[in-house]
């Protein structure tokens, strides 16, 4: 492995993987529109957001974002800033790991010391220098302990919807900065009790998905748990890449991340995420991100109420008149509408299978 | 009074009062596009189903339709079988009363011997032979009696929304058909503990607001309770009745024709509707005239469920998802959209009153 001067900020390679689809944010949220691609919380996409953060942490053509070919296009009409070239579309329908050998593939090419930030696009994250500053933080220890290094999300709540990351001891202070703890474990989303005994032990926090590596670190670690995605790594080609990923990446094994790599690495080191964060995972978990009236309804566009109480509203055009209700998510994408009771919003994916698939 | 045949059909003058707003169906009822415009569960308007009810009733140019200015066009339109100059604008929005003296004068003008029906424009009515043999009989009755004949609906429920017909005995057989009871007097809108007596008491029927009457009958009643009213019908000249119309109707009395004629009448008598009824006042009495599905989803337009109950849905084209609700009445008129809980639908009109009104 190269040899990194700790003292020096290494060359890191942001890369936000916008390949989802967001199936929980129908009717707004659709094949081709996927969460990442939505305006939700402001006149800004969240993947625009998400490449907005980054600003000043690394230069566009060291910024990458992962997408699907059929989502390429919008995608490249959603980040105007950057340059078409730096928005790559996955061949085909793969997991995380393979996204993520892809990511280190583009950055090792140009140095195997490189670092690479894996990051989320439909996240949304508060307080941006914050942000910038964690992951320089994490870049910086990744750069020097041979370790892959996850933000870990203080819990606030028992939530069985995330995977948590059980953390050691605080490490020594390698790094200046944020504090790092040893990961021991990841854990899959557990029961609401377990999610219970883990936020009150303070030894647990969230697995937000954010993963910094060294190139040349994640390689290793590729070659003993996944020795396909460390060929493809190897063989990844200078200069025009499209042949080579076209006829690669189509055959590499459907994986995450999660499994392939962070359960089985060696050494994995945590710095707490000092930033508010939210993965916003339905449409209940709007509420926090849009002011609420007086009776608690968060509304986006116009809405008319009487009566009504800690509904969310999404109107987008015509107006939304809502009466003696209560607890429902309404929202019009203009071909299509949801009513949902906000304790079944996480069934909205469920509801669209049933759809044609011209609704999807 | 000219004297009338007994044994013979007199000319009957049926006339559709066609003014209301029907403020508890916005949005699909706006303005300009009433309850009785709507095509709430045929393809046919309310209004177009009133009108064909009446066929074989009475020829096209004895058959009125009153209507006000801003609606006399889409009146028309909705119309096509019925000669334009049938569909009369009210050129002032007064009360029933002087809408019916408008009718009585148009009837008396070819014969103070006919007799005039008036009926309401928005209601649904089963059974349309049923209702003209009714109707036919109380024409026949209002001819040989000198009396206001109302048909009476029999109550099913103690419904508060309604005003209700005292009845007394049955009257002697003088006309042939339905039983005929004279009516003691008109109660208003009863409170529920009163609703409930009159239903059991067997004694009370809805006044549904469909009269028969003479047009010198109404007339002899008018002069002694509205004189206005009366020397409006007098006055009333042959040919084109446009400048009376536009110079006397305004300056009528705003008062409704239940309190100005009815409960002042000499003599009213009624006549059970056998036919099946209802007014329709509201999105939820929607229920009974739009098949349920299994969970009692009441859909017309394109609506997808799941675990929905009891809910009321009308799209006009666009899709609408149900997910986890039930109880909830949802209407998308295309550019507004209502979502309103069963138990609030009377509060509609209440909640239109706070829109634009570019929404109304």
């Amino acid at each position: 492995m190269p040899k990194t001067d700790p003292q020096k900020t290494p060359p890191l390679f942001p890369c936000i993987m916008a390949g989802g689809s967001g199936e929980r944010f129908w009717p707004l949220s659709r094949k081709t529109t996927p969460k990442h691609l939505l305006k939700l919380f402001s006149d800004r996409t969240l993947l625009e957001e998400a490449a907005r953060r980054l600003e000043g942490l690394a230069p566009a053509d060291r910024t990458f974002v992962l997408t699907n070919v059929a989502q390429q296009e919008s995608t490249r009409r959603a980040l105007p800033f950057l340059p078409p070239e730096q928005i790559v579309a996955e061949p085909a329908k793969r997991d995380t790991a393979p996204a993520a050998a892809l990511a280190i593939a583009l950055a090792y090419r140009h140095d195997p010391g490189a670092v690479v930030a894996l990051l989320p696009a439909d996240h949304v994250i508060g307080e941006p220098e914050t942000f910038r500053r964690n992951l320089r933080d994490c870049a910086r220890a990744a750069a020097v302990t041979n370790a892959i290094v996850t933000l870990a999300i203080g819990p606030t709540w028992p939530c069985t919807a995330f995977g948590y990351l059980e953390l050691a001891e605080e490490m020594p202070p390698g790094v200046e900065g944020t504090p790092l703890r040893l990961v021991r474990r990841f854990v899959e989303k557990p029961d609401e009790a377990t999610a219970k005994a883990y936020v009150t032990s303070g030894h647990y926090a969230w697995n937000a998905g954010m993963f910094i590596w060294r190139a040349d670190v994640f390689l290793a670690e590729a070659e003993r748990s996944q020795p396909e995605l460390a060929s493809f790594i190897r063989d990844f080609p200078p200069g025009d890449f499209g042949p080579y990923l076209a006829d690669r990446f189509p055959s590499l094994p459907k994986i995450s991340v999660d499994y392939a790599i962070m359960e089985k690495a060696r050494k994995v080191i945590s710095a707490r995420a000092e930033f508010p964060w939210d993965d916003v995972g339905s449409w209940t978990a709007v509420r926090g991100h849009i002011p609420a009236d007086a009776a608690g309804n968060c509304i986006r566009g116009t809405a008319f109420t009487l009566d009504a109480k800690n509904n969310i509203v999404f109107s987008t055009g015509r107006p939304i008149a809502l009466c003696g209700v209560k607890d429902l998510v309404v929202v019009d994408a203009g071909d299509a509408l949801l009513v949902c009771h906000r304790d079944h919003d996480q069934d909205v994916k469920k509801l669209l299978s049933t759809l044609p698939d011209s609704l999807k």
